[in-house]
Formats: C-alpha cells, structure tokens, sequence
C-alpha cells in the first residue's frame, strides 16, 4: 500500500533552524535578568521603547477621528491588494516627497516597521550573504536576518562624536557577501541624527562599492532644534535605497502596525527583480490592516504640524531634563541626544567593580532602586544602558534621582568619586542646556 | 585603509533566493491571464475569496461597536506582548473551547490566519523537508514553503466522494523527511466538511507515522445545514495540533488581519521548543493591530449567533441556486458544497475541444460574457474552476445565466449536448435541492 521508506518508531518533532536561529535579542536578555522590584517602590520601567505606555502621550483627535470614519465603510473591510491600497500608498508617497520623488508602485505597506525591514533584508540578503548594521543599534535586523542564516556584521558608531559612524569601519567590513548596509537616523538607541554632509560620505561608500542601503527611518521629522532631519533618498545619486517608515513612533500608535516601505531606485539599479521579490514576500501575509490603511490618507494630511512640534518638544525638554540630572551623577555620562526618544548613558564600571557588568549593575538598580533601563547588550553594547524619554515628567524626574541615589550607594571609593566631581565641574563650565518649560501633550 | 577583498566594479544586485523562490501561485496566474471582458457587459468576478467586495454582506453592529469603544482607549495603541495581549488571547481559548482544552499561553495572535499558517509552516519544516497539503487546496502553503526550501506534496482528495481525503494517497506520500500534514476544513476551495469518522481515518495515519498536523480551520463553523464542523483537535489523541483560525471570514472582516494560532498538544510531544520557536519567529513583526485585539474579547462574546445563522444561511441558499442552475449547463459538472464559500465546478474539457485546457476557457468566458471564475489551476487542480458564492443573489443569479450561455455556445458538437442532456435528466431524477428563500443579510 505504502511508498514511503519512513517508519517512525516514536514521537520526536524538533522546530526548524529557522525557528531555532530567530532570537530577539532585547526579550531573550530581558528574560534571563533576575528583576525583582524593590516592594517599597513602585517600578518604573525606562526600558520600553513604546510612547504610549504612560498614557501621557495620546494621537491627535483627528488621527482618532479618521479611524473611526473608516469603520462605517465596507471597503475597509475587504482584502487590500498584496502592497495595500493605492489611495493609501498615494498618501504615504505624498507624505514622503521630502525622500525624492516617489511613484506608489515602490510604495509597499506593511504590518509595521519590524515587517517592511523583514522584507528589505529578505529580499536583499541571500543565506551566507551579510548585512551590516549600526552597533549600538535597534536589533530587529538581527532577529530576521539570523534564522535565515543570514550574517550580521556591525559597523561602530563613535560615542565620542555623537554617535557618527566610523566611516573607515564601516568600509572595512565590507566584503564580498555583503547585500546592504542598514542606516538608522535618527538613531534607536542612540538618540543622534546626521548631518547632510555624513549621510553623504555614507552614501559615498555604498556607490563606491555597489551596495544598497537600507534606510531605517521610522524616527524621521523626530528632531530636536538646531538639527535638522534630511532623508538619506533625497541625498543618494546612484545608490538604490529602500526607506522603511510607518505611522508607529510619530502617530503615537505602535501597536496599530502600520508600516511601509519605499523603494527609491532613480537609476533603475534595481531593476524589476527586486520590486517583484518584495511583492512576492509580501503576498505571505497581505499587510497591515485595512480599517487603519483606509484613514491612512486623512491621518497623514490632516495631522497639524503643532501636534508633532509639540511632542518634539516635551521629549527634548525630557532630554535636557534627564542629562542635566544624570550628568552630575558619579560613574554615570549620559550622551544627550538630538533626536527620537532615547538616551545612552555610559556606565563608567571601573566605578563599580562588584558589578561583573551592565547586565547586573541595571539588576541591582531594579532590586534596589525599582528603576529599570535597558542594558547595552541588548543593543550589542556592552557599559551602557538606555532609558527612554517619553515618561511623564514627575515620573523621569523621580527615575533620575533613584539612579543617582542608587550609583552613589554603590559607587566603590571616596578618591574616584572626588576624581567624578572635579570632572564634573569641568563639565559644568562648558555645557549649557537650559531645560525650558515642559508642554502638557493632550 | 580597507580590509576588505571586495572590489566590485558595478551595480549588479540581485533578489534572494526565497524572494525569487516564493510566489503567489494565485496571482501568477491571473495576472497572465488575457482577461479584456467584453465591454457590452459588466464584470461579475466571482474569483476573489472576500466577502464584503459587493457589500451585501458586513459585519454585525456588535463588532464595529467594539472596535469604536477600543479607540478611545490608549491601551489600543502600544506595542502588545509578541503573542498578543492576554485578555485577547483569553477570549480566543474561551471562544475555540470545541476544539479541546486550550491555555491563552498556547494561543499566538497573528497578522491574519497566513501568518498563522505561515508560523506553523515555518517553525515545524526545515529546509528540504516537506509538507502535505491537499489537492486541491489553498496555495498560501506553496507560497510559504517554496521560499524556504520547504517541499510541497500533493495528497488527492476524491471528487465523487464529497472531497474526502483520498486515505492512501495521503500515507504514500509521507516520507522520512514529512515534517507535517496540512488538513483545510471546511475546505477552500472545495466547501467541503469532513465527517468526525474521516477525520479520525486522517489523525490515525498522523498517528501512525508520527507526524503532526496543521488545522486549517479558517471556516471553522461555516457549514450547512445537515453537516456538522468539528474540530480536529477535538479528536486527536496524541496528535499534536496546530489549529489555525481567526476572525477573517466568520465575522466578515478580512482586512483586518486577525488571525490566530493555537497549539494543542496534550501529550507535551511538541515540548517547548515548538512553542518557543512560534513566539521567537513571531516576535518578527509583533502580531495584528491593537486596536483590534483590544476589541477582541468583546467581538468573540458579543456577536449573537443569530448573525452566524443568518450568513450561513444565506451561503447556502446561494450554492443552491447556483448548483441547480449550472448541473444543467452542458459540459459542466458542479459539486454541491458542504460549507465554506465555494463551489467547485468540473469543466468537461473534452466537450471543449476548442480550449487548450480550463485556462483558455475562463479566458473566453471573460471577454465573451465578463464573467470571470478562478481557474483550477490554481489549486493545482486543472479542468475544473472555482466560483465564489457570496456575491448578492441576482448578480450570482446573472452570472450562471451567462456561464450557461458561454457552454452553450461554445460546446462543440450537437451530439455532445444531446449526450448531455439524457444524462442531465438522469441527474435531475435523483437529485432533490430545494431553493429556499433566501434572506437579506444586514
């Protein structure tokens, strides 16, 4: 009766490589650290990377608004084509002329950021191929790419000059596997956002060496002032550039998983192939939606600018607010940043010899203190921690002064922290950031 | 400066292996298709599996109620955890109880029932392995699959016995390197339902050789009158069972994305690794929309059963209609339904003669009468087509009239058709389906 040659004696159903080589790295660290809060204070969690959590910072009514029109609408619905709707895709084109000209055909909608990154990597990376990444960096590019026996490689970042890149570094590991470079500005974790003329020098070496980039910038326009955002498409010649954005950080609405990428390919480099794959990727799961993709077009016209400039502003004054405090604490150096929602915060841990590293020193500091920053491993960093910015104000306030409390109970001699005040002083002459008055957001 | 080798001298990118290897079969097809439909008439597309398109079908007020109410909250805009937010996957257990005992830590959200399939597919096969899916059967498996290097094998399912599973078949073809059996019921495109004694027959053979099963119960519930759904999970002993579902075509909102994943294994065969595998491949693009999951528990408790009836109902009363109307066709042969939404109709090619295969005949179809059905080929199922029965009543109505018409033109000899019609009258004697009236649905 049977053609098989397969006689299972036994039970034995093991998951894929795939499934096994797909880690996410923040929850995987997240999970192994013994975080058990001080009972006698309340938690605060500086660790997620989500704005909305606090409920202090809320979506336009007019966002709000439009979601609720599209439900009255049966065609918001249905099925969307593979890409999304083409009054959608219009939208987001339109929305992102600062990239360059854009035709809705290179638009592709997405379940999320996370997905049009997956689609990027996907589609750009074959199995032993590699992609470089920032390091620190947001580490979703490692979670797709790796089950996929994809390689990550990192490029530095240097700390010392706000998080530019190390342009002879990042050249350096080009090699002949290499299917993109992945560019975040402005920066998760590290809050930084490129000049014009270092985006340039970037782009510079992917024409040089025929690699495409991936522009992560789904912190775009999050810019505090004095800086500028430029995209990188709107600077690139030659090189072909695939966007990745979406609603999630700027909107306030992450969980809404409404992403997109944008294929920008002036000199058609790319050629169909490319387009064609990602349609084909993307037909696995038919992206975000529908009921969000059909209000996309009025979210994205008739959010009024104040309602960024606002949020813009309450993170800066958040920013000023938490280096001016964490600057003066022993063993600590906070980077302040120019843009999206995060601060690094280096930790010196010659400081603080009986932590073995960051990982226990933010363990100690949640059993003790109940405040809980994100450890540099997670971002591939080691000595650094990350804490986001867009808690309410009473709440940063009372986090910075825990941390402060918690690193000068556990700081090792009175010679280095004598040593940490001298130094600071230095700072204190040079440095003027004056922390303004800081906005209700509705 | 560089330690690179690498020196290429010009752009040269190309897509990656499982881009270029994962398609769409579906959209393959018709998109080379010549479908220019005859401009005196208007389209009737009875090809696409989405019941809102003509809007004579919509969701109960219930459900756009509860996604209003999770707008205003600001829990509907964050992140959820990978799998979903607990309360949602709660309400999913508690909904899915006729598929077995279930925990919400076996529930896994996901970006519409493709993503759950796609999990399933891609956590339990490896590259080189294989997966059994029906024939003919959704081809969402093939497009997940072929980009992995995951095999596809076809198992029969028998015509003249109601679509049932074609047992030997399905044995023959497992082999050392089977990493699972995919079963559709209610099944697209057949609108076939398995009885309990035949799923039993299916999860024998699983049993036997040790293989666990993917459930695609997306139209779970989705049957008529006479037959009875029951949950494959409901009956297997040892089996582990991964049931997909979701709220896509039950609740007549497929753009939504809502889908889910859930894992039953009461034996603990799969140990943890299968589980965790899910949530690490999962945590690639963090599940469906909030503001649904939000609105979740609400829509799984709150929609009357009255509505269900009614849709059903309806559908049935549709398959009526068009079974009476095209078992009189010459050259045509439809299977009755049991459930889902589909009909699936023989083309007796060889009364055709004139048309290569069932491609060129819906080709004709559509520029001679603007009728367009989804060719068999598509499920990998020639000389038959697939039409979808959730079309309002006088467009269905419209649409056989103008199949009949097309045949009769296009049959070739007078001979045949006279051949036809003493067997026609055959079937007429012992077949007794009633048209019953068929009710408006809100």
């Amino acid at each position: 009766m049977s053609r098989r040659s397969r006689d299972k004696q036994s039970w034995e159903v093991r998951a894929s490589t795939l499934a096994r080589n797909t880690h996410n790295l923040i929850r995987g660290i997240v999970e192994n650290l013994q975080v058990e809060p001080n009972p006698n204070k309340e938690l605060i969690a500086l660790s997620v990377g989500d704005p909305t959590t606090f409920g202090n910072l809320n979506p336009p009514e007019q966002v709000l608004q439009s979601v609720r029109e599209s439900i009255q609408w049966h065609t918001s619905r249905g099925y969307a084509p593979v890409t999304g709707h083409l009054e959608a895709r219009q939208a987001v084109a339109e929305y992102s002329a600062h990239q360059g000209p854009i035709s809705p055909e290179n638009v592709i909608l997405c379940s999320g950021c996370s997905h049009a990154l997956e689609l990027a990597i996907t589609v750009l990376a074959d199995s032993g191929q590699n992609v470089l990444v920032p390091r620190p960096g947001f580490m979703i590019y490692k979670t797709v790419a790796e089950g996929l026996g994809i390689r990550i490689k990192f490029y530095d970042l240097l700390p010392h000059k706000q998080w530019e890149v190390d342009l002879e570094d990042l050249e350096s590991q080009i090699d002949d596997d290499t299917a993109a470079i992945v560019v975040i500005n402005p920066s998760n974790p590290c809050g930084s956002v490129y000049r014009k003329e270092h985006l340039c020098d970037i782009i510079n070496i992917a024409s040089r060496n025929h690699i495409p980039i991936i522009a992560d910038e789904i912190y775009e326009h999050f810019v505090f002032s004095g800086h500028e955002f430029v995209a990188m498409s709107a600077l690139s010649q030659d090189v072909p550039i695939l966007t990745c954005g979406g609603l999630t950080k700027r909107f306030l609405v992450p969980g809404w998983r409404m992403g997109w990428l944008i294929v920008h390919d002036r000199h058609n480099i790319l050629g169909k192939e490319i387009v064609k794959g990602l349609h084909n990727v993307a037909s696995k799961i038919l992206g975000p939606c529908t009921l969000i993709q059909r209000a996309l077009p009025s979210i994205l016209k008739n959010t009024p600018q104040s309602f960024f400039d606002e949020v813009v502003l309450f993170i800066e004054n958040q920013a000023k607010l938490a280096y001016e405090e964490l600057r003066r604490v022993p063993g600590l150096r906070p980077i302040m940043p120019q843009g999206a929602m995060y601060m690094m915060i280096e930790i010196k841990m010659s400081m603080f010899p009986k932590f073995e590293n960051e990982l226990k020193f933010v363990e100690r500091m949640v059993s003790e203190q109940s405040v809980f920053c994100l450890p540099g491993k997670c971002f591939c960093y080691p000595n650094y921690m990350r804490i986001v910015l867009t808690v309410p104000e009473d709440i940063l306030r009372e986090a910075c002064q825990r941390i402060s409390l918690f690193c000068k109970e556990n700081i090792t001699s009175r010679e280095k922290m004598r040593e940490f005040e001298s130094s600071e002083m230095a700072v204190q002459k040079d440095t003027k950031v004056i922390c303004e008055d800081i906005p209700t957001i509705a």
